[in-house]
């Protein structure tokens, strides 16, 4: 190969604009300017990096293999010539930090601490993207605030010798009552990024569910969590397949292949993403970022608000047309007998039922961590509202729920109200900025808690949990006394 | 043209009293002494600048021709000498900043963004003027803290492909579902004062109801609407009038008749104002004024509360005595097929009731940006006691409201609950320090995040939206049970 | 007069304990080693100033002449020789300022920025004195947040160009609906004390109720309030006399007298105060000064309970027994038509009610301004269960309340509940330290706070008002649903 | 004794881990290696100690001969070698304060301050040990914000010149109705540890239930105590003996035969520990501290959650087991007429039944302040719990409670309800900071507001209070509805 193959650095920075915008990524130049609008992380981020060497970024937000497979062969321009361009900045996943500002895991006695010591050390970039909500941050308010208006009631006077922590969800019986929640991008805070989360629900014998935007390729994910597996000597463990049903139907078909073939045990669909919500911490960072390059525009030209039928999208690349007369297409290519199907962010009681009614094996209670529509109320509501209303649902079918779960207390109170199980998002990817140790640290303390809250409350099963454990006056007087509106209000006829 | 018909600044300086007051304004002397107590503003401030050149004051507070149409002729003294003066300031109308303490618009994420980035740049009295409410800023709490009593209930698996958020307001389709409120004196924080708002809703097909008191002349401001929305080719905007009846009806009719005779579509009549709200602010600033100034009078008599039929209103300018029996002739001066007429300010649902039996064709909910009335309720409180105790009166006329509304969740909520379209004001005087630019970033944003709320939602049009969208049920426990209280409290017989 | 009768300060020096105790007052020597027991402010304060000139602290806490008056004469050992005692201090009622600290009174635009300037200017003891309330501050907090938890419903399309405020209480038409509540010492602050409120008073036209503490004598009270009626040509206010109930029986036919022969027109018994409370900032200050001087005793002896029946009391030297027997005797002393007899301190309806079955001419609700009784109601809230469990009162007999009265609002909504008027103590305290100008602005800012609220609710008249003007469902479900516990609860037994 | 017979420092120096531990104790050398998992302060401590003198750390936690008696005689390897070890460090009790720092006790007005001027003397250990609550510490807030809910309702016009603060517990009629509540290791603040407050209690004719883990022994306390009560000549005063049943019968069956022998009035059962909470603050503090001397081990293995019945107990050396069905046979230990046995710890109206229903004499309201269960409710709202569903307990069976009492109006809130009495634990534990002094103090100030709170309420006898003088709506609102939840919730069988 001579190096009259190799391209220039000085032509590579010419293409760095929408009419042509070149990138390279570790080493070989690609052409992105068709794919501009197309990629899931906006243009402006490939328009920041248009003309340079982008690895530093590309790296800890992609799956290997994510460009190559993903951009059509005559857009691989060829190698850069080394010697033309900046030394590409390694990836840097961690803020700069000396040893002393490192908190010792050994100090975190809680998530929470767990949280405060990741964010001195991950990025800044990271740190703003995985704690950002919606808006105001009042759905994520809501997640926190919630758990505390509930109350525990202790028996006393009982043997708890013993206390067996197991649960069964998707019918395989579990070591603990909680999974690992999806959540993407997990290499921008360590290297190993979801293998270290995988590893761990192996160790556990919990299952995990990673993100579609897992940063490690589903099916490395599923080699790294057998292995583990295999060595600790115990398949407890499952990996389930987070799904975003994406605007192409093929492009859907793939990942659920993906799922399938790599033994992924159950398929969890997210119905609460048809746009990406407003994070505006993320917002604002991105905003400030491009005043620092340079790029100020406020309005390129007068808004009009959207009326055309074919216009872009408001924000993110997920499906916007996903409804229930999809679920037959999707569960044909899933297939009748690979696993269970689970609706992820279910915000009310009606469509719980609806989902109950389409045959759905579980639902997921969630408003998505409060990143989607804020002012939506926490799962726990959620779960209350379905035990006034619809109490036929609960035993019937699988209920999970997620949204700031922080202290075995939380994982008890859901557990007393009817859910199955529940989940974890950020604290474990907080935690994996410890990498494997960090994981497991998650683990230990979430399992010390929910043993001696048990004990506390005189139970020895999770089974012997009700509602006679638990004080939800305080969150019932927030509810709705009613979800029949239309005889409610009798006049009720907005004129439009 | 001779010398001698110059006034000599000294000769000016001899008129700062209530005896005799003389001002200059733009070169010319004004004798003012017997506009002292007419004054809308107060005669303090004319008293402090009384001898002076008061041209830096009166520019941003009027709109251009105030004095001399406002003044007999025989108070026009003639051109001041300018060599005798202190050259006038020039206005300043953005406080002194350095370029780097500006924030960029592209920053502003949000409207309170925006509000933030203002107080930064607008003069302090304008800040003041603005922010400010009535005593203890309760009413002002209301607004904000009402709306975080709804929350959402967000449907899921529905295609939200396609999103319209087109609403009729008094029978005509807008582009979004609210217009820009009336708000007096938008030039102390731009140049182009109201101009910068009228041009904004022209472009982005929204009413836009300018103050009485705008400082920009109602006629100019058609002019300059009109041409915008020539220049864009969408004659969807429409400007409304606000009127306040004045002392005197033939200064009332005087007003209507600009309206009319500038295309102005409805006249909506300000209700709430019969004195003007305390705004403690404003008085405290003026009072340090007052001090720094050399006068410092605090009683200049013993006080003694009002007991006279005809002594001086309380503060301001505005009829006291509007009521119900004034409405047909205002009616009749407007003209029976100029437009709808609207009542703003009502603030329980007994005067909402009294204002369809009078026909008005629309109610507008507000406690005047919590500037009149402390302690009132908000108007999406309001809009819930009309619910609960005159529900007939939904969809039989429309109903607008303001007061705080800063999201697009909020105005989802307001719609949910009946209201017709909600109206904004402080937001869109703080983006005119910004300018044009300023008026289309708050628009932009709020049809942003209407769009991601209704998507999120699982709602395509905004008739789709009921009660059934809202879990108010925390706003509900503080509405009266009841409004018989007389029925309720048998033995109630106040005694004087 | 030869100076072998004056009297050495080095043989004053000798007698400065418990077994003998004098101090120089105004240039006399006094024993008051028999005294030190039951001088009201305890004996602390005596034995701190034993030996000592006292003069200092002695005026601006008593009305002239008490010393005079109250010590038997032969404890009055004469004259001291003033080359031999230090220089008295000069009495100290405000705090050592350079003029550009006072804040100006024009500053003021409220109640509570009169409170901040008055502490900035009065001495850190009368501070402490006024502001402290009982333990933990509770009742104080519960006055100031009772308030704000009604809402006003204004009105609006009236008529209300003419406002009458007059308000008619026990028989006599006033010019303002309230009137000012006793409290003691206002020589603390000032050194006409008392005297610039009864002037005051006398001035607006409204009642006032001086303290029996008060630190001008009740006669010259009467007096300087006469005087001042005379000059504005007005006699429309009058002086109501407060009465604490003495140990003694002939202490407080004493004062009944003193109230009657000063045509004082109301006899005001304060029935809260069988003890007095534990002001706690008051407490500390003194042990902090006990420290300074030296004295840091914490336990003389072992403490132990009270059980024996003839102990002294704790704290303060009003009557302990002071029941409902008592009232007869304290109405003949008063005379049956000297003036009307109510009673200050009903802190829940049962007493209301027994106060009218025992004939009283009004009820005055109050928790003592939170000094008393700790976690007692607000009077609004006393009100309120008034209103709830004995309605048929409610025109009986006039209702005053007093309890965080800061806004004209506040007067609106008691008004509009059943209150025939309101009073306010504090805000007078603080004026007071502005002599006559403060008190004047207090009730300046009042009424012009009354006036503006009455307009913008749409009432021209105080007799308008009733319940359907205020939203007063927050606090309706802070209380108690039934007053009959013993029905409710039917196994309560408490066993001893 | 030769010198030879001494252990030379250097030898034990070399016995500091897991396979050999030795200790130094008074100048003895321990071999406690097969006692490092029996210890109940863990086995962390003891390895720190591994090698060295831990006189100083040994001291303040254990009643004296604790080592001599518990440890076999085999294990007392003789004495050490003085001259070859670091003197050890005296017992460092209270920090290291200048006289200047130390808030004199005469300062201190109420509870609070007590404990504010504590926090300035005792050791850091000492201060978080005492203070710390489980997780998130909601429990600790319940139990401080609860009583702020409920209001008192004074009456007035009452003859209340004498008042009789006795109340009658257990049988016994007692000066004042607290007692003092089991609290560990007192000589941490004080080196007369729990004998100070043996002495207060029997000063002043109240209760005093010492801890299990006492730091005095408990005859040593019963001669104290003795003692006292001679000298004043008042033998009102009892000890009663909190028992934490322990893993192993014999041991019970010891501390019962402990307080039995020497003249202990009850036996005080903990029922809420079968393990002990996780206290934060505490386990933050020993991981620094196992930082700071280099032991920073995280994860020894990959952690597993408990699934084998065999596993050793998670934290704490009380039994797990403990059960109605021991209560005959603790019963038959205690004797049928050695006196009452008191349950502690009963946080539900279920197990206050039960309680009924197994004949125990008295119930303990408590949740271990907010140190066992988080989100566990105030011992007040379980009082209240009780009334509404089963209100025929009361007055057939003692009930006492605790949880930050801290004042006068606190413990006649707890009367009124139907509480015995109540008491108090962590405040004087900060009290003996201040040695007698302070006990004392604590008691003076809570007798003080009984008294003042008695007065103030129109009552002269504690057998007055009941339900009509409390306000307790707030909290009302708070409490479930139904107990019974199978039958609410028809449809409830949550699914495993």
């Amino acid at each position: 190969m001579s190096d009259s193959k190799l391209i220039h650095g000085l032509e590579v920075a010419k293409h760095a604009s929408r009419d042509s915008c070149w990138v390279v990524v570790n080493g070989h130049v690609y052409d992105v300017t068709e794919y501009l609008d197309k990629h899931p992380g906006g243009s402006q981020i490939l328009l920041q990096y248009g003309g340079k060497d982008a690895t530093s970024i590309y790296e800890p937000n992609h799956p290997k293999g994510t460009i190559e497979k993903g951009l059509p062969k005559d857009r691989h321009l060829g190698p850069v010539d080394p010697a033309t361009v900046a030394t590409p900045q390694k990836p840097q996943v961690t803020r700069d930090l000396d040893k002393t500002a490192r908190i010792p895991l050994s100090h975190c006695v809680n998530l929470d601490d767990i949280e405060k010591a990741a964010e001195r050390i991950i990025s800044h970039s990271a740190w703003v993207y995985f704690r950002s909500g919606a808006d105001d941050l009042r759905a994520l308010a809501n997640n926190r605030d919630d758990w505390k208006k509930v109350s525990l009631r202790p028996r006393v006077m009982r043997n708890v010798r013993r206390v067996d922590m197991r649960r069964t969800m998707l019918g395989t019986r579990y070591r603990l009552p909680f999974f690992i929640a999806p959540a993407a991008r997990a290499r921008l805070v360590h290297e190993d990024g979801e293998l270290c989360i995988a590893r761990g629900a192996a160790r556990a014998g919990i299952p995990y569910c990673p993100s579609t935007y897992s940063t490690v390729p589903h099916d490395e994910l599923a080699r790294g969590h057998a292995a583990t597996a295999a060595e600790v000597g115990d398949d407890t463990s499952e990996l389930w397949f987070q799904l975003y049903v994406a605007h192409e139907k093929p492009r859907t078909l793939e990942l659920i292949k993906t799922a399938r073939d790599n033994g992924y045990k159950a398929l969890v669909i997210t119905v609460d993403s048809p746009v990406v919500g407003k994070r505006e911490d993320d917002e604002r960072y991105r905003a400030e970022l491009a005043t620092a390059s340079g790029d100020d525009t406020v309005l390129t030209e007068w808004y009009r608000p959207q009326t055309s039928e074919d216009g872009p999208p408001l924000r993110g690349h997920h499906s916007s047309t996903l409804n229930w007369d999809d679920l037959p297409w999707i569960r044909e290519a899933w297939g009748q007998h690979t696993g269970p199907v689970v609706l992820k962010g279910i915000q009310c009681a009606e469509d719980a039922a609806l989902a109950y009614d389409h045959g759905v094996d579980a639902i997921y209670l969630s408003n998505h961590g409060g990143r989607q529509c804020d002012d939506a109320p926490s799962s726990i509501r959620t779960l209350l509202e379905i035990r006034r209303f619809y109490p036929h649902l609960l035993g019937k079918m699988d209920i999970f729920l997620d949204g700031w779960v922080r202290r075995g207390t939380d994982i008890i109170k859901a557990l007393c109200l009817g859910a199955t199980a529940v989940s974890l998002g950020r604290p474990f990817m907080y935690a994996t900025a410890y990498g494997d140790e960090g994981v497991m640290k998650v683990i230990q303390l979430l399992s010390e808690e929910i043993e001696t809250t048990m004990r506390n409350m005189g139970v020895t099963s999770l089974d012997q949990l009700n509602p006679s454990y638990v004080n939800t006056k305080i969150l019932e007087r927030e509810l709705p006394d009613d979800l029949r509106f239309e005889a409610e209000w009798p006049a009720f006829k907005p004129k439009l």
